[in-house]
């Protein structure tokens, strides 16, 4: 079934060359993330994530290898335009206390762009009878899920009332 | 409490244009995607969504007054990103009957990026007290998550079923 469906195939091998490139760049981006959170929450939430990330890329892998091609990335204008806005938050917002809201809304934009392409590319494995490939899509949307529901908590129970605190102090 | 927070005042008025900016250039996106789409239930979402749009950006212009500063954008590069991939899409999948499949996936990483900036926004604006302001971004976000289900359903029910089917066919 799966090697009829030829035009569903090179979408799939796209996207997957798409999300690759991103999760490349976003094992860049972390670290400086990580470096310039002041909360020792967040800090960690993004060194984790870092970790989790190698996993996923290493999960990549073995689905590139479940459609017999080479992983490769794809030039992703989107990923580059997060972490461009990441990077203009650190950079305007150096000293101050709404920092690290700043990078939490930077890092939940990216988390969700994962979530809509990890969603996505899951569904056309699901189509393409790509069973194994699926799964482990599926495991790494289930983990970028989780993800932002710590970024949420943070967002909400730490990050913005400490941004508060700080000013009224 | 609201006017003590300058700098979470700051973040709130740059991602309040961040977003303003990403709704103008979505409502000059979807008429195309609409022109591009072959299945009629994605056509008419993209057509629904496009009217919703337009009153997601006057729930900005309130907010915008609500916090006494003009309706104004700011470039946004992740959501120049994201268009410029769905339009590589109609270019690259134009008569493939895999066109669709590309146009949703296309669709739900711009709905996602939007749920995290209303999402991030509307805590942000209770933070600040704006409790009119958050009201009006927790509309706008029920929307975005509602289209994004439909665009999940579309896909997994219709589009993806239709490529395999012209493909076998």
């Amino acid at each position: 079934m799966a090697k009829t469906s030829k035009k569903l195939d090179n979408l799939f091998h796209d996207t997957l060359k798409d999300i690759y490139f991103a999760e490349k760049k976003i094992l860049t981006a972390l670290p400086k993330m990580a470096k310039a959170a002041k909360n020792d929450d967040l800090k960690a939430a993004f060194e984790k994530h870092h970790a989790q990330t190698e996993q996923q890329v290493k999960r990549l892998d073995q689905v590139f290898a479940l459609i017999d091609a080479k992983p490769q990335g794809k030039n992703c204008p989107a990923i580059m335009g997060m972490i461009e806005e990441g990077q203009e938050v650190i950079a305007e917002y150096k000293g101050s206390p709404a920092l690290d809201a700043g990078l939490l809304a930077a890092a939940q934009s990216v988390e969700h762009y994962e979530i809509s392409r990890y969603g996505t590319l899951r569904t056309w494995a699901e189509e393409l009878g790509l069973e194994k490939a699926a799964e482990l899509l599926e495991t790494t949307l289930k983990e970028e899920k989780e993800t932002d529901e710590t970024l949420t908590q943070l967002a909400e129970s730490v990050i913005n009332v400490e941004a508060e605190a700080e000013q009224t102090a």
